[in-house]
């Protein structure tokens, strides 16, 4: 399919319909709502048969997987809809008036949220139905009564036209105002900030780049009226495999690590880019065979060439690095890119930012420690990232203790079993760390909280019945 | 008392000492966090004879309003308290595993949240008590689990000094590390520069002007690693005074509204700097009544020189403007500024985002308007405020419904009686609107939800029981 980048009156027009469907949208009975989310997960579901196929033709991620990620988007709809349902959407404080001066006294306050406006939401390459047209972005945002501005990604342009399609009409369908959900496109960066920089833009949903979504984010800071900018961005997520998980189980770990690292290419938010393991014999056996798999693995194709080529220039930052050894390569040209493991030490970790980036597609960097200080060090010199998994850190130790605070700080999800590719849509889930890995890691873009990026707080004073019982009742 | 500018040693010392303490810190029981917040309340109380006076040299806000301010952050002290003590700043959502293939299936997952780190905090002028040293900032990072450094403002920095020394000897006392509270003051800007740069803070909580606020909100997104700056700055807080509320109680209402323009000498945050009134004769003898109240007003001199001299640029701006009326003004020379009140129409205050900048100091703009649609036009052109009051749209006609909708969509309060000043201290509060009232309008720096700022969620993935038992019993 050729892609046409929609022209900076298009984008114009797409966010005009939006603001205008905005207040109409926003106060619909929340049942309406939940219905189009519901309606929306149907019409994928019935489209399957023609939708995998095409998203496998665009993006190579294979149909068993992209099967799987349909139905994950449809849960994600349908999660939202039994969320929005229960009264998720409308949340209510009612504080009586108390008498007296203040501080104690105080007049009646009602705390509710209100949907923000209109959301940009840009799709990802990576997850063509999840994190794309009807996602988990959009997913939100309508559940908490925003219409989205959705920027389709040019590595899948047949399937996102397509998805749109058929949420048009579903939207048609329900008599909805079309400007509930628009589309836009565009290959370079001209569309984007267009779109972000749009006065009837209201907040932003991004997942990809660290290199797009930071420049997306200073346009969303440059604005005469700077709005937020929920930015989900590059991420290493560590694997700490201390010698006891390694003594129990070495070989099955070193299985599950190459399984999750070559997982879809490692095209992954969630791939683990850094291994830090202890720098004695049972370290370097789980290495040895962490190789060996990895070296048995067969990635599929890259998303598109673009992705492939950062990738090569990745691993070739690596494989020259003074300070770094190529413990598996696979030729740079093929149509797919083979998994990659490198190998350097803390010192050098720590002392150089460029081994700390995020290297998007199969390959590792195994950090070599000496002991749990050295392990602490390099963890913090991770700074950011969505998710830090330990293995061996069950018993309540002092130096687990230590290792649990440490992982926490860093990062948004701390897994003690198991690979962080995988992403759970539930209540208790955070996908969002500090920055790089989050713009504003206080939010998750995955799980039922995600919707509170686009609920804004208000308190309400001395208000009218009608206005208190209006929210209770939508 | 002569201010002292903190060398750059002084402000990266402090920093350090925050972030060695803040593991030990957050890893306390919430009890001696509780502790810590009692003691501190109790200590001001105890040092009130002391206190207030010093303060009132230093800000000419007289006694009984600083009394009171001194019982508010007394009241906000152990309000946070009693909020940690009942488990606030320790969520915790607990879900178990779910066997099955995903989405459906998936691991256990446990919700908490965590401590951000060292909190730089930057006192305002106008609250010499309740945003400044131990004010509300101060009281929610303390009570989140973060060390504090406070930016001293140096409008009153002798009673910075004595209250930072009140706090050190309770830290003492409760053998807690001094660098759980942290002082460090510049007359400039260098020293929040400074601060807002250090690696070691994690977040900014800022009061204070546009200017200002902005400047520093800039070089917290500019540092190679963001954090949250949550600035609460200008706001020009609307009043609609409709027909219906001006036929009931036109002279009271002028009365009382005259009373909060010049309340503090107009230096609130919340201060009403914008009135809308209907161009009918209802409306005209409103404002008249205003002026009337407002002439008859004697405000207090103003906080210090340079606010001084900011009101009188202000008020020259309107003063000289051609689409403005001047309805009262004052000499700009004399102790205290006198009260001021000038008028416009709809179009012209649309037109020119000059007429939309706060004035801080006792000084308000009458817009006149025609009807509802010129009324939400000027909601609109406001943009974001942290209050709008509402008077006499108690009726649930379509017309109010139109009219809350729009004072919802730009303000964190919307008040339907009564005054914006004056911001009640509890759980449904919300202090913080769209910008340029908020930089993080999704947080609130007044009430209990003001914890949220500092605190972090993280999702534990299969977490060992002494972690989860850990958080719970803290």
């Amino acid at each position: 399919m050729m892609l046409t980048d929609s022209t900076a009156a298009q984008v114009r027009a797409a966010c005009a319909a939006a603001a205008t469907a905005a207040p109409v949208y926003a106060h619909l009975p929340v049942s309406q709502r939940a219905a189009l989310l519901r309606a929306l997960a149907d019409a994928l579901l019935a489209a399957r048969a023609a939708l995998v196929p095409l998203a496998d033709r665009e993006t190579h991620l294979g149909t068993a997987r992209l099967n799987g990620e349909l139905d994950r988007t449809v849960f994600q709809l349908r999660g939202f809809a039994i969320q929005i349902e229960a009264g998720a959407a409308q949340p209510l404080l009612d504080e009586p008036a108390v008498a007296g001066t203040p501080p104690q006294g105080r007049p009646r306050l009602t705390r509710i949220a209100m949907p923000v406006g209109p959301v940009a939401m840009f799709a990802a390459s990576n997850f063509p139905f999840a994190f794309s047209v009807l996602g988990g972005d959009t997913a939100s945002a309508l559940a908490a009564g925003c219409p989205v501005v959705v920027k389709a990604h040019p590595g899948h342009p047949g399937l996102s036209r397509a998805v749109f399609d058929l949420a048009a009409a579903c939207l048609a369908e329900l008599m909805l105002p079309e400007g509930v959900l628009q589309l836009v496109q565009g290959a370079g960066i001209d569309v984007g900030v267009a779109l972000v920089r749009d006065p009837d833009i209201e907040a932003v949903a991004f997942t990809g780049s660290l290199r797009g979504g930071q420049a997306l984010w200073r346009e969303a800071n440059a604005r005469p009226r700077p709005i937020p900018f929920y930015g989900e961005l590059g991420s290493v997520n560590p694997v700490v495999a201390l010698p006891a998980a390694l003594q129990a189980d070495g070989p099955t770990l070193a299985a599950t690590l190459a399984a999750s690292i070559t997982l879809g290419c490692g095209q992954f938010c969630t791939s683990p880019g850094v291994v830090i393991v202890r720098d004695d014999e049972p370290g370097q056996d789980f290495v040895r065979q962490l190789a060996e798999g990895l070296a048995a693995a067969t990635p599929h194709a890259m998303l598109h060439a673009g992705i492939r080529a950062g990738f090569n220039a990745g691993v070739a930052r690596l494989h020259g690095h003074a300070a770094v050894k190529t413990l598996l390569a696979a030729p740079a040209g093929g149509d797919t890119p083979g998994a990659h493991l490198f190998a350097t030490d803390a010192a050098s970790f720590i002392a150089d930012e460029a081994l700390r980036e995020e290297v998007f597609g199969p390959a590792c960097l195994v950090v070599t420690v000496k002991d749990l200080d050295e392990t602490l060090a390099v963890l913090a010199a991770v700074q950011g990232s969505l998710t830090v998994t330990l293995w061996g850190a069950d018993a309540g130790t002092a130096d687990n203790r230590r290792l649990a605070a440490a992982a926490q700080r860093i990062a948004g999800r701390v897994l003690f079993g198991g690979v962080p590719t995988g992403v759970a849509v539930t209540a208790a889930q955070q996908h969002g760390g500090p920055w790089p890995s989050s713009t504003q890691p206080f939010t998750t873009s995955v799980g039922h909280a995600a919707m509170e990026r686009f609920l804004r707080p208000v308190a309400l004073q001395d208000a009218p019945g009608w206005l208190i019982d209006a929210r209770g009742q939508a």
